[in-house]
């Protein structure tokens, strides 16, 4: 099986990167631009999955998988949280349909 | 150690309801409304994200990122692929860095 | 020609539901819910508008950009700014080239 | 009144802009690249809008919403489309209200 620990050791790098220089890596960049920065990297990594998605080319959509996967991961860093947080939720949702679970919450319109 | 595991077992259980009656649960629905539906979740979901941030409120934001991987995950399982690739690709790019990996692409503006 | 005035009567229409009762109209009902979901309606009917586009539907593209601009009305209305607001600061760039504009300004990468 | 035609001159000069060498404006640097490049801008500018609306500042909220317009301008030339069908879309909904407008279409969910 593939080792999924992956998730784990990005979020490691990224609490080092969070105290590093602005210019000593990509992400330590973005830490130092703050929440707006950051969140734009969301935003626009969606955006992208979209179009990967619409222009059919399986690699580009996993690569912008997990580009926006890697931006979360920068914003859960951010917030001080990290991979496990959502592993953790996500399993707190197994054996509940996600139509329970929706209709458990009070969501979005 | 938390186990991340989860994330295969939410694609083996979206391959079962990618082939299930669209009423039978709220995956198999977004499966059988196609591939605009599912995007247009991510998208939103991805907002979501975005407003939980600016919320302050950590579990908010812990819950979106925990909706927006699940519905990265429904367009994966639509176009064939599954966790695995992605997981596959950010092990890939360990030991690039992101400033690297990111002038090694051609990147959007 | 067109009358294009009509931005301006929403404007004013806009105006007066802002302080009247949530279930009065939908916009009314939007400006009660406040402020987020307000931004939720902007960032989904941009989506649309991608989605829209992409389907090759000009009517359905057209609905859509009409959808987004009305959202972005509610949105200035609700931050005590008008359709004025915008189509002042358009007139102010004519005669900047737009790469002009661009270099001018802080813009985000 | 506030001389709302600058909407249609903006949408001829696109049209100009469209046939004109890529390098020779920011719109026709644009239409070269064509409907993703656009879609990528409608849709980044939407995520400004949002961010300038947290930000509190109304003159950048302005700017980001005359971004978000021009950049869906953009978009209806590329698709042979201007400015004037949204505006006709706009007007042919006065007199319905938002609700009635929305239960009478068939509105994502």
């Amino acid at each position: 099986m593939i080792d999924s620990a992956v998730l784990f050791r990005i979020g490691e790098t990224l609490e080092v990167r969070k105290s590093a220089a602005a210019e000593s890596s990509y992400a330590s960049g973005l830490f130092h631009k703050g929440e707006d920065a950051i969140l734009r990297k969301v935003g626009e990594e969606a955006i992208e999955v979209m179009l990967a998605s619409k222009s059919g080319d399986k690699l580009h959509l996993v690569r912008e998988v997990a580009d926006l996967w890697f931006h979360t991961l920068v914003l859960l860093s951010f917030r001080g949280l990290g991979p496990g947080d959502v592993i953790h939720e996500l399993r707190r949702r197994e054996g509940i349909s996600g139509i329970d679970e929706k209709a458990g919450r009070n969501v979005a319109p």
